[in-house]
């Protein structure tokens, strides 16, 4: 299966990163998926592609799944994911880790732009708006082929609490949270929609407490981390969801992180959540979505957040990483 | 697979209701199909049966298909879809087909009631508007339990017109069509969307020629008729996710042909295609959305003409229809 | 989906054609399916296509559906699936259909020769062993890129036979039908296996009739066509099976047609059914099966017999094909 | 999805507990999976649970996920599988885990028969041949609907190691392990096939060294444990696998551990993995599969061992479970 594809995920040790290897493997989108480690972590990815070697019997899937600890292994892969970074407990915000996990970034990146230069990088690590322009950076690659994963999982989120208020299937539900993924995320509630109808024309809409389900929202990913010690299952399916986008060149419109450049008035040279369509050259185009003036001013707001925040981290770095 | 559902298509000789059938089959959605056609039509079947069977066995599917030309065989039907009538030929309008069919559907309607009444009609024949109403009547079972397909496949040949056009993938095209499944069908651009973001906002809009759109999704069954002969694959599986939805208690919103009292202003006595939440039991609930005046006009329009052509129907209709 | 892939169906407006490329289509197998006929049958496909479209968009499935009667459309053509020849009515053997239909192979392997050089041929023309023989000499391809479907097809009954009688399910099934599609088909009941138990040690063989069921996998066909006036859901999914055992590089064991060199003792310059080790680069090796004497026998004779027709069938094609 | 079935999985706070669960709801196998776990370990699986949500949005899949410390929730379900136990370090032999986990399991075992009287236990804790031996006694349930998996893992392993070597798909291998899922397992060579033809008839088969095969097998378990600490792909597939098989009535030949009455000439009263015809009232029939004299003698020998085990355990519980 998977057409020749191969993808390799960078950080194949940690929660995500493992659990974002088996389900591009389990969902046949690739044909070899290598895991990539540390050499300290040689071992445990080995453990880790035996047992999923287990299961694709069970499934009757055949697909290669490689354990490594050589970047070159990385040669030849369609896409990039990168889940490694310090690990973020749940009293720490998505910025704590920010300065560490830049450095960390910048290596990969660049790993990525010697060995796989045709690849496109998805970036997971957080803070995912600052790491992903870190990766732009350090990669050299257009912009189009890199790509921050945040809103994408706070969007389906917020489908699910829709979802379940409504009780409409999740696929009727469309909606989007842009901006930062963190504090400074935004929903858009007005072209929220459930089966193409406004929400706020829907049936029981009296009973939807909009600042609830943002506060749930915004606090989905600690709370999974307070109660089961990491995020693991969510973001492992909203990345190979991506993958699978640009693999098989489906001209999705998912809400990533990408690279700004005017396309929202004022805001430019910034990597923040935005629709986007998506296909096998990644980033086809931001599409722009008709605000109403507060949610512009939030979105805006978020923008200047996490530039701030960027600069920091760029200045942090070293100097080849910031031209 | 399947679980045990059994569906029944009656009519299963037509192309529409073998390939209904098949689609049924083969997407593993439920665990008996009965195929049941006429007497004269059963060796069709037959074949039809074991061909079947064969690609089952290509697909490593384990499902009951079972022809017959006993109606007792629907005992324990959850859906029995009836796709029996006349042919419509290219140059006939689909009311030229009314009345005959009119007959047919109240038998078999009648039939239904008396061996499955617990199960759930799915009228496909046409003018399914009308022949919905047919069936509600002579089945005597609850609105909720009486549905037609007709909007459901317009609506889904918009989405491929759409989805061509932006160049977007169909799963993002929220669109729907609704009223008569005919030269009246009224087409929602007002909350059409595209990746939840209103079509009128995105860009190449301006290059979006409505009429020309109608005017292709009005035709588009004559076209094909014109062409092969019949429609076949698109009605059979606007089918199989209908039955799916059911099945699977997937409530969603599909554009469907129900039986209106008053839930759309001023009309009332009448089927009609609108959104609906479909489930295990039927249909739930209709689920209104907000017209423009000139949308409204052109349903209310579409309610008179389809009342009146029920009218002349039931009243060609036996007497124990008519109540 | 589909990676890129793209197949082309010559004779996509007969029955086995469109339903063959349709499951291409629907089973997400390929990117881009190309519908071929003569001219005179572009409307049809044209029908054919939309209609396909419309299925699509029951499916969320985004596949790009060309019909054409324009040959260099093969161009880029990962496979080539020849279904076109005249018509097999159920009182006529599939020799009868050998000579007319060899002009047609012959004509439309060298188009593909042209236009498609890397591709892999499937043939499903009747009768397909002396079919492929032509498509190997006048494509001039070699013959791990020149296949026939016949005997798999025939697998696939006598595998439902087999699934039936013993109430077991299809895919534990493993048997095999070999020599020639048509009435010298060998049954290998010695390595029939359910479970991986041989079917001799399985409990309720003493019930199973062999020759019972022989005749009736040797029938199917003709039973098929004698019900229903055409073979059309069963060749059309074993053949997306194969060209997703190639596609996918799954490296399956089908029972095919192919060019035998001496493979099986005495036996070469002659196409027959084998199981072959199907990849991305068509047949990868004939795989040899313990026969019994009896088995072997029959399979010498089938030999025999489909190379007597090639020969008459060869010598009455153009000088240019024979060499 | 999953037509109403609900399953339960006891011990959800476990890492094959988790893991299972979510392969069933991701799988679409069920509509309902119940997280059941102790008081202490509940905010662990409510976390799960959000998390699995999450990556239900992100596959368009509607299921209910429900973590509960209550075993009242366990009613109705369909199938209850048991992960709990005392985990296994890679130090310990599945033996020494066998008395504090035979109590748990009789617990669970008594819980279950009050609140979902007709489900079908599945055992997965170690040792897995007695612990579905105390499952049986301590529920009452007929054998028929108390499995242990075991040897079914054990085999998927050996068909991924024969897959590997043979370079086939590894669909098209047949083997099974059956006796103790422990050092005494009993690989039936002389049965195993590819595609249908037996292995030694195979090519590359000299080079295939049974001895090391067998080893692997035996180790994976404890290879993957001591590699990333637990195994949790290759269990919960072959768990989700199990499962399938019998919520759809599939009718498969697995290899689970069940209750012996002396089908295997001399073996009796005791829990082994054998091949079973599985289908939805669970373990329709023992098929009895031909082995050669050292096949055979080797299964008599983990008989005795399991048994001697068996009894060594069942002698630690209460009298009540041991009737």
């Amino acid at each position: 299966m998977g057409c020749g594809m191969k993808v390799s995920v960078i950080g194949a040790s940690g929660r995500v990163g493992k659990a974002a290897a088996f389900s591009l493997a389990e969902e046949s989108v690739v044909s070899e998926v290598v895991l990539l480690a540390r050499e300290k972590s040689l071992g445990r990815i080995q453990g880790e592609a035996l047992d999923m070697n287990d299961a694709m019997a069970a499934k009757d899937i055949r697909v290669a799944i490689t354990p490594s600890s050589n970047f070159e292994d990385l040669a030849g892969s369609k896409i990039v994911v990168i889940t490694a970074g310090a690990p973020r407990t749940s009293d720490m915000t998505r910025m704590d880790v920010a300065k560490p996990n830049a450095k960390i970034i910048a290596e990969y990146s660049r790993l990525i732009a010697k060995y796989a230069p045709e690849s496109i990088i998805l970036v997971i690590t957080n803070p995912v708006d600052v790491m992903t322009y870190v990766a732009y950076k350090a990669s050299g690659f257009p912009r189009s082929r890199v790509i921050g994963l945040g809103n994408h999982l706070d969007s389906l989120r917020l489908k699910n609490l829709i979802s379940k208020h409504f009780n409409i299937h999740v696929s009727e539900i469309h909606t989007r949270i842009i901006g930062e993924h963190g504090d400074h995320m935004v929903l858009l509630l007005s072209s929220t929609s459930i089966g193409g109808i406004l929400v706020k024309d829907f049936p029981q809409y009296q009973s939807f407490n909009v600042e609830t389900i943002v506060d749930k929202v915004k606090n989905a990913g600690s709370y999974v981390i307070n109660k089961k010690g990491a995020t693991e299952y969510g973001p492992a399916f909203a990345i190979s969801n991506t993958v699978k986008t640009i693999i098989n060149d489906e001209k999705r419109i998912l809400t990533l992180t990408t690279f700004l450049d005017g396309e929202i008035d004022e805001v430019s040279d910034v990597c923040l959540g935005v629709p986007v369509k998506l296909g096998i050259n990644g980033v086809e185009r931001v599409i722009s979505v008709k605000m109403t003036d507060n949610e512009l001013e939030d979105f805006k707001t978020a923008a200047k957040v996490v530039k701030k925040s960027t600069e920091e981290v760029m200045a942090s770095l070293d100097e080849d990483v910031k031209d």
